[in-house]
């Protein structure tokens, strides 16, 4: 399946670490990682998913696809800004949250919106989504929540 | 100034009439309503905006704009679903968020992500929306707001 | 009712005096323009809508909806650079098209997408598109066509 | 590169035929299918592309990305209705347009409006639109504009 993974553009070593375990479970288990394209979170899961031989992609907030991170399979330029942030959970079947302000935040209704499983590392206490407290078992709750639906 | 009021879809009547008192305090004072134009928070806070002879912006997610409530002047069709979240946020320069589930959480998201300050009433509690407790106290509040910008 | 006018954003000044005769008589006839907000045609169109005291509708590319030009009375803000093309003309019950480039190309494409009629000034020659030679012609061209639907 | 395909989603049996030779070529060479991942000349240049093993892209107008056809590789929902051809012509590096009605025209003046080499085959008669008779000549055509610029 895939997961939208979203987060912080800009974040400390450990919640990098977490983002990248993220990735490398994700791939380990044959799931696509979605994302918004950009740093941080968003680099870290990729980064992650590409050690774990998992597929990668990013939806950026502007025209150009150059600009999603080194380890982008398929980068999906927008020209939309924020509005992009609709697309990036829109495009997952279930969304893990890691860290991140006020954009995560706005990734966390919209996936809710459209009915997805949210799992949350250290992100926002929203009603909805199940707080977790390793990469592994945000895996496991999306695996089990979506496989449930 | 314009002033985004978002909100659940389906309210009971003390929602309603709380709604209906930012739309009349807002009309009284001289600012435009911008909302997603359908029913709930949305057309109670039209209708009170009308009742006080105030401007009414609603930008509706179908490609429709037939399907904005009666009280919306200005009626902005987008056949963008949920991204039109993100227009009415922007196009406000402060929010008040009344009461709400999913959608509005995602419009608090993008508010605060643009830089918009927000009052709540009875709505999500998140950090960056100032907690009010009533239709005058969160005029009061966005206008302080954005005058001290 | 709303007639999107779209056409070029560098314009010389026989089109400008075009433009500006067609937002007079859609404005005399009390129809609402709709445009993208900026300079040129829809500079243009706007001015003319405003000697006639019609109304105007500016629809513009960037986050900020101050970049409209000054006699459009409600400027909506998208941030999706050239998607907002869509929306101009979602939002007219027909078109008009002065003059113009490629992006007026991409907006007729989307009014006859969308079944709008279009008629058209010194533009584009493309089937569906109703040549016409003066404002008073266009504005009677989509009057009627919008009446026969 | 990335070649967006645009045309009509419904088409007879030689537009089908063009469509997969273009897609066949493109795959050959290594290049990216970017399109709107539908029917008609959509399907045909998928099924062309992985006939020669290249990658396909296709960006569809519902909520749903299941609604891809099979030839599909990568698909993106987007639920933004006609919006998506925007983005359609903005992941591709040029585009080839293959027969196709207002929706084609369309992409045509947003791909033009990017900047992006358009070749086309019993398609739009646009000013800077290069008119070519044959797959191979439409890809070439492209990978020399490309190359070009």
């Amino acid at each position: 399946m895939r997961v939208s993974v979203i987060g912080g553009g800009v974040i400390d070593r450990e919640t990098a670490a977490t983002a990248r375990a993220v990735g490398r479970e994700l791939g380990d288990r044959g799931h696509t990682v979605v994302c918004g394209g950009l740093g941080g979170v968003m680099e870290a899961v990729c980064e992650g998913a590409e050690e774990a031989g998992g597929d990668t992609i990013g939806i950026v907030p502007g025209p150009d696809r150059e600009a999603a991170n080194e380890y982008v399979d398929t980068a999906i330029a927008t020209a939309m800004g924020n509005a992009r942030n609709v697309l990036v959970v829109l495009n997952g079947d279930a969304a893990i949250a890691i860290d991140g302000s006020t954009g995560t935040l706005s990734e966390i209704g919209h996936a809710l919106d459209f009915g997805r499983p949210v799992a949350g590392i250290d992100t926002h206490d929203i009603e909805g989504v199940a707080v977790v407290d390793s990469a592994a078992a945000a895996v496991e709750h999306v695996e089990s929540a979506v496989g449930e639906r």
